[in-house]
């Protein structure tokens, strides 16, 4: 065995390079600081490379053995914090080769055998970002499944429905809440989408022109569990889509989480004394002794603009790059790591505080009996007397009006004061012009009719498991 | 029939309003100018919504009948146009029920029973988009086509394969090229995917609560050729998701392109000089008379910027909006609609010009043999003698850094020098320093030997049929 | 005189050209549907160079005179609408440049003499930017002076200040909207110092080098009432900050303005129901006869995530760019364009709708009531009868608890309930605990003191002329 | 002295409190671990608090004493690493004010009357950010000298200029270089003036309504070196203003070097072959032993997508923020900080590799000889001979078809074939056509002339100092 070449890595590329690296460069260039979080993907892929290069003969048994060996110490020591990460050697591959060509001489520097980092790198960035899909698909099931758990007690809470924050239509707050989960079931189905595109096997395309070693790319693809194989080398190592649509699906959902947050800090106002959140999800402050503040709502919006910037920033990154691998494509990682831990923290804390949601329905109720929330119904009953739809609408306007001007609802205008409105309103109408009739009513498909919202909180509930 | 509340649309809503729209407002909130563009898919949502609601009985087949007699008219006024568009009406929708209620009377009051324009202008959106995916779905199939033929043309013709814009190896130019599509494939897949999601039916929604008449909403999806409704009223009507993802995928389809519009106009630049554009796509310069600028890749480059701010904007939008509709959403046309126009212009004028590229493989060859190209190739031929990978490479580092002191390529480096930095190198290391010998070594699957890229361009022919 | 070249511009760089631009390529790189709007820079700038250029000796005073007379025909033509716009002659400086031939003959071809395109568009968009920057600025002193009157109506006016959406404490109304002066004023601020460097001629760079006519440049930029020339040819031409800085102070502007409409969409909807917005800023309902929506605010909220996605527009574009001119500029302009029309007419129709806010003081006052808004100012009484800050911060919270136990506010706690919370509380409490003994406490320097304020107003009204 | 409130944090607000905060939660909120960078401006600030409280006898000379004794302590303890950060304490604040109560019993305790964490964590921000803006002056200043003292050396170094990376016209690569001074100039000038505004005092405005304690709010502006107060408490806590133009301008900053990175790659790819970098600031391959790249440049290249992701982040975090304070803007401090130390990195990096820049005249002249860069000077020698300019520029492009179907360049015409061209052309005419020719006849103010690039370095070197 000769000397290895990683005990300094200034001087991995020393027989070309004349000059060390500044300090300031290395740290400017080095990577080992954020990537290190591949360091089980890493060892993962390496395991797989060279179990196939022993297969295809490319590797001895012997050093498939002493590989294999050595990835298994490395694992150990990088668990229990014992493995010493040097900037010097600029990522979490070459610390890992390093350290293996350390432990098992030249067997070590034969695992890099037609693999190159550009390869490598990918390939550890999909397989650790395939696991974290995973982990976030749960998740979004979780959050589904405590958002429809609250909507199924609140199915018949009545909540003004707002369009324009103004008053619009009463609606259910269990159907109020379904919303979301259509919203968060869309997200789910997105991150299958990226998780079945990211999950595919670089490795093998080397450099960027694949390699002279006869390697059986399948193989390893199906040993990592992957869905098949890039098919273009350069591709390959170019290839950021999968970094720039998983952080567009997080950024959407996130949108979803800011949307959501956005009702929680409106509602938990006073003057909208709508719910209150758990005391573990606020916090108060240093000089207003009687202050709760929904904190956690408030980050997780303001969050929404960190992971759009990383969106941003990994657009911007790749927009005009040629082919193949530009270093500029290291800068993926930084975004694309705290996406993951954002969206994660973010779905955690939320699938923990939804449950923790107090209603408080008598609020909601007296808000809804505010601003005229029946209006349409009225219109519709003129409708089912002969009107057309654009009449009835223009008779209740002057109804509301007048009732605007005597400062009352419109259920509390006598019905000769109606009938001025129009001359077909009888002493049904009242019934109409309650919140509950005017809930009930709404039994359309997908409607907030209590009956269409058990309906659907049954079927959310089968598809979740 | 009364008097058509649409003569004046400041008076629409009068029976409330106490003051007129000024002129300035006017232009500020209507949407005409920008959604009239609907037109078709409004009429079209319109025509399923009245037979729907004639078969449930809630209009009389007469009524039916006026309207689709009237619609049929509008159609043709806009199509020669007669139409003449108010911005007084505000937006598309209204434009053509006022239309409509000249026309043909009560009939057309009829026609929003059920229907509000929050679900209405969802579903126009959804109805046009999805129409324009199929053609963008088109395209791409069209410019994946025009790239595999050139690349069939150019199975065999050497391009110096660069990473870090340095000459890394030589590959196959139909390799590259194939680069790219697997590039558009991934965009169709998307796009495919975002269709399936925007395809689905808001009518029925009303404005957030679902309606009280017996809308047969499935019926509905299916005569517009839908995958199936909106499952929450309050979603239905407040949901953009379509609009962002759309323009997600667009955003990274225009990626794509400007990364291969920032390789055209390298490769056109006299310091590489690969290729020629056709002079069609090319302009002159006002002041320099030798000037033949390649305006339509550099402007291709620059719309990028253009489609990524509109997602931007669109993300934006959403952002921290409660539920359900607010006039926020308004906004999410115009960039949506600039990013179809974008996008399609972009894709079709490709289409044109990938055919129109003059290759020049001498150029592109001259350019491989410069940079030491095939080092890695004499790094594998130690490897085959038995050396570890690491210690090949230092031995070639030396080489490199020999031949680039003495001004010559590897392989015009005499034997016996050769052999001074590996004694186990022989005379038959001049076959593995050739350019076509490295192309042929990369034979493994997805690299770039000839054989793999015939198989390639085989495997696309076969999938774009 | 010889032949036109401009009669057809697909010609007018035929000698090296041997095929005709297509009508897809010529709409995809034609910019005069866009760009005619800079006319009358054009012709300013025209008729500065033709005389710099007489003045010099480059044109004879014949030359001179026969551009000013057709440049002066052609801005009659175009305000009449009388001039005929060609998509062929791409964009508006050939457009110009051609019909002046038309005119002029000879001494039109002159004109052009030591410029390019490359620094007239450059100059073009100086020009009608720097204007645009002016009115802009008037508009920002407008919206500053509406919020000011107003202010000055509501000095003593008690609103709840919100920290996260809490009550946190009393602040005066007119304070309130004086934040907003403070941002407007910065924005203000910020404009300045963007028309300051927009402000600078670009003419003379000609393509990129400077040209070999004897130019005075200098007198030019006096001519045009410019700061002063742009110092480096190179630079002259390639640069585009001007458009990026003006986007960005105009989105951050654009931001206040969301945040202003954030309130007023809050304020205005029932629950708070602090403000009236006049009806011409809203719009009604299709379907909910008793809608009154807030549109204006809301479209204003929406629009700037439009001015967010121009700049962000901008930005990619620039991106990566090698000097000097490339294609990729020409997208500078519609991002630029309609940052530029969406900012004004934000601005003017805030002028508009800032005195037409009417506000309901009761209810604001009922809501700073409610949320306990001075436990502060009971904390602050502990401390100056000698207890630590923090101590005294604890002491209230438990107050506050207990107050929320009983449902009361603090005021309504007898004095020895209070003194069990600490004993050095004594009967003149109760005059801190009032809403406007807390307001007029607050009488540090900025602070929301109705003399504080009073002060405040007349500084602005000073400053605002 | 009573217990230590701070002792346990999650008890901080125990009185009103019952239940704790989760351990996720704990970490979703807290910002301690990036904040903690602010502890200098932190302490600076408070001093300068406790200081004006003493003079204006809020505070006894005992109290101000032992709070600048414990402060110094703390000062130490931090700068030696023995400061313990606690997670509990939530941020870089109540840390520091937990640690100087247990130093210093009820002085410390009484160090936050009259402020808040609000107007707190603003004025740390502001002064940080304000010191932060002076290095990056400085180092700006830097970069241009480094540009300008190698322009300096490459004042009659010819370079082809581009337009439309097409050879464009001869200039003097010093004046190119030039080019960049002028954009590092301006943002230097816009780093000053977002210094301006970042760098007024907020303290003083308390939670967002002023305080009550007669606070000198002058005094400590003065003493801590700004240029005022925020005018206005409740602007002065929720203003995030200087953070968002910092990062715009720090992201037009990362442009500018984009775009000389840009042309550094393109520059040192064998096909250009205009120069060489520093070893130092490249990197090798693990594959490719021959392979010298250029990551620095391609690094900071890929680093301004990070920069305009940021600037993203911090507008989308304010947009539609309702006044005064929410959580959202503790989301402000990663970007901003992460954009401090990118820039700063970035122009470290660049000061030290401008001068590591090995020009390569030869290479650069050569390719300045290819692509008929002075066909323009042709046709201004037609002008000169009297024809007008567009009917020179004609001329002058069937010329230069004629040489490239010879494969020649214009000089290399015989003069006969010249004269067909037109008829006034005479000997004299191969003077125009040599690149030294052209470069000296630029000689307009701001041109490439090498007199004037002489003015502009010498211009240059006097700013500079």
């Amino acid at each position: 065995m000769q000397a290895n070449q990683f005990d300094k890595k200034s001087e991995a590329w020393s027989a070309l390079f004349s000059e060390p690296m500044s300090a300031l460069v290395k740290r400017y260039t080095a990577s080992v600081n954020f990537d290190r979080r591949l360091w089980r993907a890493d060892i993962t892929g390496s395991l797989a490379h060279a179990r196939m290069l022993a297969a295809q003969g490319v590797l001895t048994r012997e050093d498939r053995e002493a590989i294999e060996r050595g990835l298994a110490q490395i694992t150990q020591e990088i668990e229990s914090g014992a493995f010493e990460w040097k900037l010097d050697l600029e990522d979490v591959h070459l610390n890992i080769e390093a350290r293996l060509v350390q432990l098992v001489g030249d067997a070590g520097k034969r695992l890099h055998t037609g693999r190159s980092r550009n390869d490598q790198v990918a390939t550890d960035v999909r397989l650790w970002l395939r696991d974290e899909i995973t982990t976030i698909g749960s998740l979004l099931a979780e959050l589904q499944r405590a958002l429809v758990e609250l909507a199924a007690e609140h199915t018949e809470t009545i909540l003004p429905g707002f369009t324009h924050l103004q008053v619009a239509q009463p609606v259910s707050f269990g159907h109020h809440l379904l919303a979301y989960v259509e919203m968060f079931a869309r997200d789910a189905e997105r991150m299958a989408e990226v998780r079945r595109r990211t999950n595919r096997l670089p490795l093998g395309a080397a450099a960027l022109a694949g390699t002279s070693y006869p390697l059986d790319r399948e193989a390893v693809a199906r040993a990592l569990g992957m869905e098949g194989i890039c098919r273009n080398s350069i591709d390959a190592v170019s290839d950021r889509d999968f970094a720039i649509e998983f952080t567009s699906a997080a950024a959407l959902c996130m949108v979803h989480v800011s949307r959501l947050s956005e009702e929680l800090v409106l509602w938990m106002s006073q003057s909208f004394g709508f719910i209150d959140l758990a005391d573990r999800f606020c916090t108060g402050s240093s000089i207003m002794p009687q202050k709760k503040n929904p904190d956690v709502p408030e980050l997780a919006r303001g969050k929404t603009g960190r992971v759009v910037g990383h969106l941003m920033g990994l657009l911007t990154l790749m927009k005009g790059q040629p082919l193949a691998y530009n270093k500029d494509n290291q800068e993926d990682k930084e975004p694309l790591f705290d996406t993951v831990d954002t969206l994660t923290d973010t779905l955690r804390i939320f699938v923990e505080l939804v449950p923790g949601i107090r209603v408080k329905p008598e609020a909601m109720e007296r808000a809804a009996a505010k601003g005229y929330a029946t209006a349409t119904d009225l219109a519709d009953y003129l409708v089912k007397k002969g009107l057309p739809f654009r009449d009835a609408h223009e008779a209740v306007a002057h109804a509301v009006k007048h009732a605007i001007d005597q400062g009352v609802e419109l259920g509390a205008l006598p019905l000769e004061t109606l009938q001025g409105f129009h001359r077909s309103i009888e002493a049904d109408v009242f019934d109409v012009l309650t919140l509950r009739g005017s809930l009930d009513a709404r039994a359309v498909a997908g409607g907030t009719a209590p009956a269409q919202v058990f309906a659907a909180i049954a079927a959310h509930r089968e598809r979740l498991g």
